[in-house]
């Protein structure tokens, strides 16, 4: 599938065919794509908790206000960011260090910037937020890519969740994403607005 | 390209050719395909401005810390997330009213629905970054099939761009993309964790 039929083609699914499975492995390559999204610093402040069990999906459905698609689907994914991802930005890193692309003073610079930028509570959460997004819709691409839908949702309990999933405090829960086997019964893909209605050229002035 | 060669080919780049620019019709179409990301409600609260122009650029540029890619790009995108998208929830939704895919009574649900949950303004701000750092995402592949590089940033003055670009106080700046061709010099791909180092299944205890 070409990256433009991807984009073009997904849509945000509620019905998931609850009789099909993804293996752990399969499972481990969608994180694995969706960590391909850049970060802030390369920070990777991206988390992911898959849930697969029937009692845990069910947990997380009643979290979700009842939601099916939560426990229809072979997967759904917690989608957390990590409010104090440039703590780790050494480990992040290391594997950059270690294929020789940046050195120890890069890394020791790098992390002071982060620490002075995120040392703001604000910066650091639209960080946890912004970097759980891009890997999240990485994610959704993948998965379309291998004949599965996906279906992002927001409308949720997040103390509830962190809780009942044992979440650290430095996790935020960013977004719930069901993946799996389209079930029939989804909406159609919903239109956009027109590119001209979203856009502008050189000011903010027409929007 | 396939998306799976997209997603793992894709590098942030720093280093643009000057010389080469789009047009017009390419950037609109950028912006379209940046617009099938999901949204909340489908409120598609992303908005784009596409900064071409020399000396537009270079007040970008100054506004980033002067990072020269925001210049050389052919263009810099300012990527912004509406604060008040549920307000416009009813225009969002007319393209899928005119199809026939939901109805009036679906619209006003929906907008008491999301006007009751942007009334918290920090949950206004979340979408915002999520909407946003979604559309880009797909911005970012869609570029990458096209054989264009793009190099998101978040290094830069908010309030600065906003002041210079006439950007209304409803509209956050979420980051800055530049889009163009690759000059030579860019970083090779950098490695990322492993899906383990980021993954767990059940349960956050793990992370």
């Amino acid at each position: 599938m070409t990256t433009l039929e991807a984009i073009r083609g997904r849509i945000s699914a509620n019905k998931f065919d609850p009789t099909q499975e993804l293996s752990l492995q399969e499972i481990r390559e969608l994180v694995d794509l969706a960590a391909q999204a850049p970060s802030s610093f390369n920070q990777q402040n991206w988390r992911f908790i898959a849930v697969t069990k029937k009692e845990d999906k069910e947990k997380l459905t009643a979290l979700a206000y009842g939601q099916q698609k939560v426990a229809d689907a072979a997967v759904t994914f917690i989608v957390l960011g990590d409010l104090r991802g440039h703590e780790r930005l050494a480990q992040a890193l290391e594997p950059s260090v270690k294929a020789g692309l940046i050195g120890a003073k890069d890394v020791e610079g790098w992390s002071g910037m982060a620490a002075k930028m995120y040392s703001d509570e604000r910066m650091a959460r639209d960080e946890a937020v912004r970097s759980g997004s891009l890997a999240a819709m990485t994610l959704m691409l993948a998965a379309q890519d291998k004949g599965l839908a996906s279906g992002p949702m927001i409308g949720f309990d997040p103390e509830g969740v962190r809780k009942a999933f044992g979440i650290a405090e430095r996790y935020l829960p960013v977004l719930l994403l069901p993946v799996g086997r389209a079930a029939p019964g989804n909406w159609p893909r919903k239109p956009r607005l027109q590119a001209d209605q979203v856009l502008a050229f050189g000011s903010g002035a027409g929007l």
